[in-house]
């Protein structure tokens, strides 16, 4: 449960081809964890981004949780609570974020974020189609803007259970109590 | 220009392997153009990623450049304004971001998007090496994020020139100005 918004928020990743998705999709995964996410659900091919998630969610804590399903429009059309779909075709966030913010209170909110080709049917299950601005550019990058809002700035204030490690803010350089790490952003 | 830092912001990826990096580069670039950049540096192989994001500002309208250089690390060397190095070892965001927005004001200002391995050189010529958020997640999430706080969301309401195509807002289904487009986010 994060700060803001106080329901179980989920990201649900839509599609994932094996090999060639596995960063994006890792990158989603980790995205969602750092702003303020209680969980991930990915497809089933999606085994190497499952992975890295639950590893950096042991070395740097959680609770996050990391699940792995074999339909996950499936998911779309069962889940029972509020769902927005992130597509640059959807209404601006900032006109829906009030709303989506009192519906995912008390709630299990689920985040859906496409890639490729999305069907119909996600679009009218979803309670919101949000765009993060009206311009190709990345999920990535609209998950972690969405997040941001939907937290209202709050996943920077989550405390972490369960961290082996903890990154110590520098000036210049590197601190981490616990193990050495060497990149500045992990690397595949 | 953008809106909210009235000055010249530049994007430099730092390092880039082709073809495993492309897709990533990629989206590194359409951030920086969607999120209020005034252009973004790529190295010399990625070709791919440069090519999509002119595509895209051909298209979706800027004004928006695209460059390539041989020698990234030279641009941070040589760079004649304030520099910010996006890491996850660095200060928090929220705690530079006011000092960083008055530094750019007026000047061309440079973040760089590292990746794997940054030379300590970047960390030592950075002015500021800055942390969203002290987590692994994403490159592609903390310059969104970065440049979301630098231009105070002005991004969003960003005008855009010479576009032959333009999103229409929607509550379901996809509207667009122009040729028809496919895909929620770019796919490579």
């Amino acid at each position: 449960m994060n700060e803001e918004v106080a329901g179980d928020l989920r990201v649900l990743r839509l599609s994932h081809r094996p090999g060639r998705d596995d960063r994006m999709t890792t990158h989603v995964a980790l995205t969602a964890r750092a702003f303020g996410a209680d969980g991930v659900i990915l497809p089933e091919g999606a085994g190497q981004a499952a992975r890295t998630a639950e590893d950096i969610t042991d070395r740097f804590g959680g609770p996050f949780e990391v699940e792995q399903v074999a339909d996950p429009q499936n998911v779309v059309a069962t889940h029972d609570g509020p769902v927005v779909h992130l597509t640059m075709y959807g209404e601006p966030l900032e006109e829906v974020v009030t709303s989506v913010r009192s519906a995912f209170d008390g709630a299990v909110g689920l985040i859906v974020v496409g890639g490729g080709k999305v069907p119909g049917a996600v679009y009218e299950r979803a309670d919101w189609n949000v765009a993060v601005g009206q311009q190709p550019h990345s999920e990535i990058a609209a998950l972690a803007v969405c997040l941001d809002r939907l937290t209202a700035g709050g996943w920077a204030d989550r405390q972490w259970t369960d961290a082996d490690r903890r990154i110590i803010p520098q000036a210049s350089g590197k601190r981490v109590i616990g193990e050495g790490e060497s990149a500045g952003y992990p690397e595949d």
